[in-house]
């Protein structure tokens, strides 16, 4: 029997983008749900298969979910092992691209979020964070391809996704990334030769329209 | 040569109890390093070997750092791979077992922590809250006797430190978690007939002191 593998996600999520990219590094056939309404109008088919944290994403295989996009991609490496590995297989090399995974999952997220989403010293504090944040992980690039080395990898699928997003970071908060990381947009801009991150990014205008929504949602000037 | 194990916590530490007891449900030799002062005097060898997030806990095998308590217990599980593996060896189970650590990791800290350092609203609001997660967690647990079913394991590792702290959360909050939550206190009595647990959690006293500390530290009446 053929696997059935449903993704629900939503388009500007960076977390939803690191699952997509991972299936199609797999070349692992899906069907992507979009969930319209994330906030208000949650899908039956969500709730059933995220009672606890009832949010996307969810990565549905033969009717089983598996949640937090972290968790997926290790979960697709594992499923799909023939081709393209994420994770490195010595111990110590896995530590350290769950460190890095870890380290940007706690830190970028909120941190960019403050570049649109605060004004003032709030502002110009996310701002000095974030330049802070691009310079460790450029500093851990150092001069390889990608993170993990000369393939792309576990790390690189977790980073990607906020690329489509620093666009719309530098023209609200007024700042240049490239300016301050020049190693780490050449980075990108190598991913983004991949078809499987091509294909999947969002357009950099597009999400900054929909940042410019959610400020008029949320009511920040 | 045989292994050198370093690991550098401090005693109070929920996510270090974590580490100390997978190093000895694997039977590992190591040197345990309490870090005197973990906010206003850290070691140098803490600070060289997490340069990042330059805080506890650091585990140093062979010289070599790993950061953050479940990438450590995942490291120790994979390198010490021939006794009492804590993951499930099938891809599904090992992301649920992810999935729960992850829950425990994003929600009960910071709840726990606010039910001694916050009051009025926010003291009940993280009391109800404190409840719901337990709730969850028994829930998952269900009839089973560990999270992963018969065997002591990654889930159990992950949340069994907490136990030592739940008296202290009583306390403080004025409410009860055992006549909420009978199965899951169950849980934690049969965790502490294990060696490994019973030799590292610290008594409940001695943390409801540290809490009285941090409290007068903090200018929290």
């Amino acid at each position: 029997m053929a696997d059935e593998v449903i993704l629900m996600s939503y388009w500007p999520s960076m977390f939803g983008m690191r699952t997509v990219i991972a299936l199609e590094e797999k070349g692992v056939k899906y069907e992507y749900r979009e969930e319209e309404d994330v906030i208000n109008n949650k899908s039956p088919l969500l709730l059933k298969m995220n009672p606890i944290h009832k949010k996307i994403l969810v990565l549905i295989h033969n009717g089983k979910p598996v949640s937090e996009s972290i968790i997926q991609i290790q979960y697709i490496d594992e499923v799909w092992s023939d081709k393209n590995p994420f994770l490195p297989t010595d111990p110590y090399q896995r530590s350290q691209a769950l460190f890095w995974a870890d380290f940007i999952e706690k830190k970028l997220f909120l941190c960019g979020r403050n570049t649109w989403a605060t004004k003032g010293e709030e502002l110009e504090a996310a701002k000095k964070e974030l330049i802070e944040i691009l310079k460790t992980l450029q500093s851990e690039l150092g001069d390889k391809l990608y993170f993990g080395g000369d393939t792309f990898g576990f790390v690189d699928i977790v980073l990607i996704g906020f690329y489509s997003w620093f666009p719309a970071y530098q023209k609200f908060g007024n700042f240049s990334i490239e300016t301050e990381c020049s190693k780490r947009m050449t980075w990108g801009k190598r991913c983004m030769q991949r078809d499987s991150v091509a294909k999947v990014l969002p357009d950099s205008e597009k999400v900054f329209g929909y940042v410019l929504q959610l400020k008029k949602v949320y009511g920040i000037e």
